[in-house]
């Protein structure tokens, strides 16, 4: 299972995390996290699981998986086809990507059979109650409204990341939380740890940046 | 773009044509359209496109793309990334992958601006007719009721293969025509070039026989 | 709110519930309801909630509600909308209308903003657990299997509708749990209540009898 | 069926045309209509229909139905049942609420066979001609990205609609087009029908504005 504290780094869709771009960012998080012994893990389009996870010693995870077991789904991402490929596990109901919730518990069941970890976001403290529930692995918090901006949710709405700790606790104390959405720095992640998550969940933060490997450091500078 | 008369393989989701299953059955395919000389392709999962495109010289398709530029789209298959990893096209709107009208326009769009061909599916001669007019490569007639049964198209519904490649024909003479379901013998690959079209997408008539080499073998008995 | 213990009769988009006779099926509850003092309700489409509403005692449901606020959404269903004709509340979430774990929550916050009643579907134990901690007023637990078949939830599998009771007792003692599918006679509902479900919501059990006014008053002759 | 030229007013979810509201501004369009000969029909939510139907002279259509036949499907929109209740037709695939090709196909064949007048929305001239295809008795184009906008179609994209209108003629010279987006006044108007439709689609135009009736009568003033 994941080890944490940790840093997940979701590649997403960009032209600047996709194939070979997205192996040597890969490949950079795993060099950080190796010198420095911080755990990090990245989440990578289905068709960048098999190079990264061949050529990094770091967990590499799916972004998605879809609601299915073995059949006819042409085009649907198949659970068994993510692991047979090297992911140990997937993010799961991102909010980019939603799904409803007897699929969301149908994910989950078939991920833990799998023995693939289980990233399930939330967009606020009810429904990451709601998520503790189906006893995930981790869920990741990430209020919408701030993915992707300039402002990190540990300054804009702390109480969401607290709050969502709290109300997982309430539920399952196994449910390890993270959060996400605009985090870019060191103090965010630091903010992120002492609110009671165990890590982080970002994308532009470092995909967009120019340079990538200051802004991994600088991420894990006040770990 | 793909060379005609062919016949597509769709692994779809099986267990037995995922990862390692799916490089196996692509090479026997492989094999037999370098032995014989006749036309062959594949359409495999996203996790499977680096793989195959590596090691087969026969034409791999995506299963799907999803309707996205590069971006914020976690989980979704961006039409680049299958590129970046060696597909040559992708089947768009499969029956088991339904997508919007708008979506299907941009998809093609898409895909001619990345150099991707186009298998875009139908499931009756009317719908058959509407994808003509977005100008595709290839269209594929299906009727759903018949996709992963017993009786072929060909037999069960030859019209709906003749009236989609005259109703195609009418809008636009460069779409050629594929047809499928419930294809599993040379017969019905001969009947269905007889109807008018140019071969055929397939799939568990190859994915769930137990001497797979035999049926691709048959399949191209009469041509 | 609506009381309990309670028969709520689910009208879905049967030919023999639609329009005139939508209404007729509701009066015949009505007049049921009132003569017995047992207490029903109706769930009815979008199109036939006025014409019920005006005409019976007994409360009104819509079948659905959509996740929006009043605004550019053409052809949706506006949960202010179902108000003004006269609705008391909605079901959400059923298994012919699943919805997103994000939008689930929505629709319970935006039906209790406009004093609509929330009777939210689950398909199992877990998810019942899970639609607890959104405190909706009621949840009804319908395993999609049984849904319109011949053996009721309370025989082919009393252990969800117990197991749902006690889930969503141990989240939030203030949810009323109802449970359904394949209900149909009064020992089915009787069997219901000893389970510790507040009721039944049926639909096909009714609609679909030659003899409707007979097998309502059977539903509750063991109450 | 509908006759033209003709303004078409899509009351949408707003506050403004909900309940009452669509019936007064319904019965605001019903009254110009019968004053000055021009035809008018409206749009409304399904749970406004019958109110409107009973009440006003001008055409009512359904915002939208869904592809489905009598049977077991909660809260969906039948089309039998949108008739039921008075309406004469329906928007399909309003760029609001789009629908797969093949349901587009059934939704127009249902409602063909209901006598259920169809205006099918596409948002470019490629989906224009792709629609015309299955010959519904009207097609209303639409840029998606001028919806709402303030400026109208006919000025800020009048090649969409003498497009539309030329690549639908191609296909089938029996489907009248409409055209929308932006509408806002009676040069709006008069420009929509020099480029070749049959009148327009609109909604904030007269829903937004302060004195509807005046905007009623403006944009009819240059027919």
């Amino acid at each position: 299972m994941l080890k944490t504290p940790v840093i997940v780094l979701n590649m997403k869709t960009y032209t600047e995390s996709t194939g070979k771009n997205a192996l040597d960012i890969a490949k950079m998080m795993d060099k950080v996290s190796i010198e420095t012994g911080i755990n990090m893990a990245v989440s990578v389009q289905s068709i960048d699981i098999k190079e990264c996870s061949d050529n990094i010693s770091i967990p590499v995870f799916a972004e998605h998986i879809d609601p299915i077991k073995p059949g006819s789904h042409t085009g649907w991402i198949l659970p068994e086809a993510v692991k047979s490929v090297g992911a140990v596990g997937s993010l799961i109901n991102h909010s980019e990507h939603r799904l409803n919730l007897a699929d969301i518990d149908f994910c989950i069941s078939r991920a833990k059979e799998l023995d693939l970890d289980q990233i399930v976001c939330s967009n606020n403290i009810l429904t990451s109650k709601a998520i503790a529930t189906l006893s995930p692995n981790f869920l990741a918090v990430e209020p919408p409204e701030l993915i992707g901006g300039d402002i990190s949710v540990t300054t804009a709405n702390p109480d969401i990341v607290s709050g969502s700790v709290n109300a997982v606790k309430d539920i399952d104390d196994d449910v390890k939380v993270l959060c996400g959405a605009g985090v870019k720095n060191g103090v965010d992640v630091a903010r992120a740890i002492e609110l009671g998550s165990v890590g982080v969940l970002l994308a532009s933060g470092i995909i967009k940046s120019k340079n990538k490997e200051k802004i991994i450091r600088d991420l894990i500078s006040e770990l």
